[in-house]
């Protein structure tokens, strides 16, 4: 490993959080809010810990495989040890695990919370609390890509450890032109978001802060009822729009701007992703009609729906009172998640497509044992050992997801709580069920489960392998 | 498709149920049961069918790997048909759907059930309930072997469905002769239990039904309180010990029988099953210490592990009210399940051994991507095509598992119940948590529920791909 670079890097990258922090600090010096001095501390302990870090750039700049899932994980778990620090020192949020639990939450944009009054927050925390999932929306796919030493080789690495889903396809010709373009992408969105939730009637803060969450496909609200509390049907639209929009593959967007426009319509997980809301939405409405009116049961499911496959985890209604099925349809989308691409979480559309083609090859294969089946996708053949690679995924998830739930449970909490806290945190969707629903927070479980549910948060953004790399003794053994 | 052949074979199966079902006939007499005429005439019908359809042996009697998956899902469907008119005849199970999912239960050696009052039914109807288990117990695996047309190619392929778990080793060769044998084992482990629990002070009946529950890893018992009612510490622990033992892999036995004990000490399956039920007995146990004394939380524990692992079903209290990870751990080994080769179900020991070397070799991988790893087990390479099929098959059973959820979730029970009725009945293990758990019984579902249960029970119980294949469109047409 090379252990100088990874250091180089990540020290970078703690610059950049310090200067991403200058941005709250406005809003503490705009806001009056007694935070200031939090923000500042921790913009000098991260300088103090970034600047020697990146003080000589090593001669060696070779990054391989292992060095780049690491720093991606170290990032991660890095940035949001500082940036939990300051709702420590401000004081709002006492406890230093709880307030890595909020941070992580921000930066893998999952969008658990531990607050239990948010309204309760300065409007710079919540700036920055907010902040944080736009931070990460993009993974650190755009973001490690800007900064890291500008060789195709190295950024390949991280890309491949980045990257939400198996297949970066074209983005990754001419990398860094497409990191630009894709952040400009994401910025364009973000502020046509801004610009349409603020033209409703929201207040410009609030616009912004919304645009965030969505953006990440976090979820963080600044109100405790979440985007209920707004009581607009126009920004519910508009917020459940862009949250399926955030949710779709990037690349379909690069090809829109490329003027290929109509090979997107044609994305075979487009379509798929959209087919999934579309019976969703329908299944989970009927289910509702005996609770609403239709127009109620249907706006309620679209955006609840919407909310949950790209994982964001905004509600306007406490789906934990909900019929079976519609809880049960919300917990399989948690797990479906979003597009590979996106800045949404989950095990991702294109992922159980290919899982549910392996299982129809093998029945085939049964059938006819002496047929040869390549899976496809988009006309594509699917290369075997991505198709393996993904099936993997699906075991390691499952598994990932089992332990977590073994060790959560012995908290004592119900069964539904105890599931889908795991469930909702690693496919970085936020609520859960139980305790944990949307009328609810992680404030009462354990100091064990919740650094549990970080590890989960972590595990899921970062598409489990740096994280499960980290805790392998092997990657650290000097052979 | 080879049509009369499997006419031909699954006519043949009925007769051979025509056949056990003597057995119930000479218990009604004993007893002076009502029951006599409900099975005089299934044994009637069962030989009006049968009887045409063996008349003529087919000229062609190859059977292709199709053929035998639709002969082995077909046999069961139409068995548990038949063997469900008893109970609708004699008026104890009123409504057909009822009695259908009680056979297939039965069958499957599943052990969940419908009935509120199990007490109150005769003892020949409950002999042939507990007896289908045994039936079962062995799979179709010797049962169709012992059948089918003697050809080593064509009873191949039958017991490529049939095994359960997925290798099955030396048993392949001389296949007809390791059949024998294996029954032989079957038997004599059987009749070892009967007389353990007859010598405990068990009455002969009862040793009888509940060996027949037990070598099946079915867990019907005849008692409403399961085991419990027994009040034995001595039954307890005969029983406790024989479930693990049955759910050990019969290939063991054989080579103890064939003196190549020293193999058995050696297999990597074996020491992974003991070390979950040692890992789950000790965890259970600790989580229980607040609710009984320490004796007790340990007597109950190993019980119930060793119940749930080898998916038998028997109860000596109700799991459902212990503590959150005490019922986590158990829904686990629902999923786990018991070895391959052994009559117990769910994902199967060694299956989740592969998953879990698939998934550690896959990090491995990431850290090093030019190394090339093989995965082993038992110091033998696995065929990749294997590790393929088992982390496949993991997908299939978690998406058959998801959909019945869905299904089963329209019936508005609590989530728990729904949830772990699915995992339960694919698992073949019997009772659940919620309303289905040691308790409960199936009866309140829908007659739609029920039929996806029955369907996840068959599909659990034959690995899968038999019932699968049923379902798949391309198996019927004419090409």
């Amino acid at each position: 490993m090379n252990y100088r670079m990874i250091v180089y890097t990540v020290g970078r990258i703690l610059l950049v959080e310090a200067a991403l922090m200058s941005l709250p600090v406005i809003g503490a010096l705009i806001y009056g809010d007694p935070t200031l001095l939090s923000f500042v501390i921790t913009i000098v302990l991260l300088a103090l810990v970034g600047v020697p870090a990146t003080s000589k750039k090593p001669a060696d700049a070779r990054i391989y495989a292992k060095d780049g899932y690491v720093i991606v994980a170290l990032s991660w778990i890095l940035m949001s040890l500082f940036g939990a620090m300051p709702f420590v020192f401000s004081g709002f949020i006492p406890h230093f695990v709880d307030a890595y639990f909020e941070t992580v939450s921000g930066f893998t944009t999952t969008g658990s919370t531990i607050l239990r009054n948010i309204e309760g927050l300065p409007k710079s925390l919540l700036f920055w609390r907010s902040f944080t999932h736009w931070i990460g929306g993009m993974g650190i796919l755009v973001f490690v890509i800007a900064i890291l030493p500008k060789t195709e080789s190295s950024s390949m690495h991280v890309m491949r450890a980045e990257v939400p889903g198996p297949t970066v396809g074209k983005l990754v010709t001419k990398l860094r032109a497409s990191a630009r373009i894709l952040y400009g992408i994401y910025c364009v969105m973000s502020l046509t978001q801004i610009l349409l939730l603020f033209a409703g009637g929201m207040p410009l803060y609030d616009s912004i802060v919304t645009t965030f969450a969505t953006a990440g496909t976090g979820g963080y609200s600044v109100l405790n009822a979440s985007i209920e509390g707004y009581h607009s049907l126009y920004s519910e639209m508009v917020i459940g729009v862009f949250m399926l929009l955030f949710g779709m593959n990037f690349n379909l967007y690069y090809m829109i701007l490329i003027k290929q426009g109509k090979q997107v319509l044609k994305s075979k997980e487009m379509h798929c992703y959209l087919a999934i809301v579309a019976v969703s939405v329908v299944v989970t409405g009927v289910s509702l009609l005996n609770k609403y009116t239709v127009g109620d049961a249907f706006r309620y499911a679209f955006f609840q729906v919407s909310s949950i496959i790209t994982t964001t985890g905004f509600s306007t209604a406490d789906f934990n009172t909900w019929p079976t099925v519609a809880r049960f349809v919300l917990v399989m989308l948690m797990f479906i998640g979003a597009c590979a691409g996106s800045t949404g979480g989950g095990i991702k559309v294109s992922r159980v497509m290919i899982l549910f083609k392996s299982a129809m090859r093998e029945i085939r294969k049964a059938i006819n044992p002496r047929s040869v089946e390549t899976v496809k996708l988009d006309r594509r053949k699917v290369d075997e050992s991505v198709v393996h690679s993904v099936v993997v995924f699906f075991a390691m998830y499952m598994l990932v997801t089992a332990a977590s739930m073994l060790i959560v449970a012995i908290d004592g909490r119900d069964s539904v709580t105890t599931a889908t806290s795991v469930i909702a945190c690693i496919g970085n969707v936020g609520p859960g069920l139980g305790m944990v629903g949307p009328a609810g927070n992680y404030a009462d479980f354990s100091v064990l489960s919740k650094l549990v549910l970080c590890f989960d948060m972590l595990a899921g953004r970062l598409e489990l392998i740096p994280m499960l790399i980290l805790f392998t003794p092997s990657t650290w053994s000097r052979k």
